[in-house]
């Protein structure tokens, strides 16, 4: 039984939470898509091109991780990908409310697409994206939020 | 890679959504352990064995469903089974809330194993064990909550 | 259009937030029925007649309030009572999820009857049976809880 | 006893769902008022005329529907058609502590109109506009979230 | 042993519910500082400069109220006004939410600063910055949701 | 200004959770009670009287804590021990909610009392006293989840 997971978002950055979730999507399916929605990209900090230089860096020696970035909906894309697992993070109920909504649509639409929730442990809950671009902002430093020997830096726009 | 996911719970009676639970899980991983927790009785409709009965009946043909009673934390019999994954259905905020407060414990006894949550389809999404208890006792027809075919009345203690 | 509403509770006692909705009802329905549900009586402060008898004081010159007790489910005796609505009050999340569920059940067993929720305002919202009970337990007068006019010393067990 | 029950927001456009909200307040209401906010427009789909002829297309057979479009505050024009109920539809939670705070103003400036709350049944949960918008700005086919016999093309901008 | 409070916010404008919270930190704490964030402005009320002149008349006579206006993280502010406390005020669940991850970061960035929250009376918890301005657009007199004696047309752009 | 703060619960046992609540009121108010609800009992682990000698065996040191139990409502305890703030910790959403609305109760019987929330920090927020009875009762060691140097063996009933 071969099961590919679609870890789908708009990484503008990848922050460690992330890694979290696709480092335990790896323990238990055979393949990780990372998948970049390029049409979410409103204040964005980095491109689309240069957020997915960024996740190929930490995956660069893992052969089950495929970054990739997409247009359509995401049903669409997991059903191209051939896969048949959507992974999604939970950080806290907001989230959770928000994904529920999203996976509701998904399961209409694309029915034979699983989604699955995993948790961010305590440690990483309050890393995001969106913090991280506020940080970065105000000019503080934001690598202890970036997986390990990730600089900002090389990627921004 | 072969994954084996545990599905833990009280199971009194196992129901619909119980079933959608372990259905999905068997699209994702290689085999599923369904485990009656023994030690959660108070007010119960079925024993322990009975209930075992009940869902052994509903997967009597598919060889990579496993039914088996523990009385130990469920991380141990995690372990016990070589599962390294707990799976547990959401259907709504509360669950969310009191799942995450197990797995936040499971997280730091045993590391190894990790919790993933689905979502119960809307169409199922107001089945319970305890609501089918509940109707029981004012004498009401449950089969519509139980999967196809399963007549309480043949597990009742 | 006659339209006639239930509101269902275990009324133990019967507090100025559940006046609050009955009040809200009448503006709206024709009559309302309050039902005290009879098998809901674990750790009772007050017998059933009594809740009745409490709740008759304080409707016992409208003749668009009926009170009576059940001991069906919910839906069954809104259907003996020819009434077409449920309605509920919420004081804050917590409200609206049990009763969700709640309403779930009740929309796949008796389709015919819909249930509508009643926000209760701010100035009451702390106002609960179980508080009164928690509060006359540690000999707290707890009439400015109830209904005006209402002495709970003539209703007790 | 003649209930006029307003049902106010964007519809851009008018769901499944918000078909299923006036249909159950026609079962308990003599007469409902579907109120366009014409100033919510912001990345709107359908121009508020539009919002309204497919409203009105919907609902052509019953005179017990009116639809309008306001641009005061909602409680204003509640006072204005002589609606003395206000209701509202939940999706979920989020949708309820949203609709509370804004009843909790409507309380205080508008005290005599009552907000009501009916829940969309789990088989409608996810359809929401602004999954209806965004599903049409990806090509997607949108009429099974519309009520039966509504065309989008026809109303579009 | 004395100790500082900082009460940060965008306060446009400062409304009863903010009052609220300040006076009980006063019952609390030696010294507060109302610090308003002048970078998140988007959409003002009122200028920053008048934000601070508004609130300043009300606290004129408490020389423990100190208010200021600050541009950089709100952790560090807090450490440059030698606050040890940040206080803030929750409304609702969904207040809880989001301050909750914003103190999961500033536990990181600033572990010497605590979080504290407070929570709105339930007469006060529909006052909020953006009801006001909304009431303000449709030319609704905001009066009664300011603190006593506050014109808000001293205070306008 | 002298603070006094009461830190009321059940503590069977006092947890690192609760010993970090009370490490940083200390850090806001002159002196800390802390509270041993002694007739909320069910189920107990440990004895009122053991609850408390736990407890006075980690702040032993500490002259600005004291320790003690009481029988009464907490707000009336509140007044007897001069305190004018009562400290609750908060783990997640749901102890919000409930916190809250025990705190809209104390709010119209002790008014002078306010209570304040701390959010207890990510890496202690899987701990409670039920979480350690669970675990104890599957005789697992729970030492890693009380403050340092404590050996519940000590306590036991």
């Amino acid at each position: 039984m071969t099961v590919i997971a679609l870890f789908p978002g708009s990484f503008d950055p990848f922050t460690k939470g992330h890694e979290y979730i696709v480092d335990s999507a790896l323990e238990m399916f055979d393949r990780v898509v990372i998948a970049v929605g390029s049409n979410i990209s409103k204040n964005g900090l980095l491109s689309v091109e240069n957020r997915i230089r960024l996740i190929e860096e930490i995956y660069k020696t893992n052969s089950r991780v495929k970054v990739a970035s997409y247009s359509t909906l995401t049903g669409e894309f997991a059903i191209n990908c051939e896969a048949s697992v959507i992974v999604r993070g939970l950080r806290n109920e907001a989230d959770y409310t928000f994904e529920h909504n999203i996976e509701a649509v998904n399961r209409i639409l694309f029915p034979s697409i699983k989604t699955i929730f995993l948790s961010t442990p305590p440690e990483l809950v309050h890393i995001s994206s969106s913090v991280i671009k506020e940080l970065h902002s105000f000019g503080h430093d934001v690598s202890e939020f970036l997986p390990n020997g990730i600089d900002i830096n090389k990627y921004l726009l």
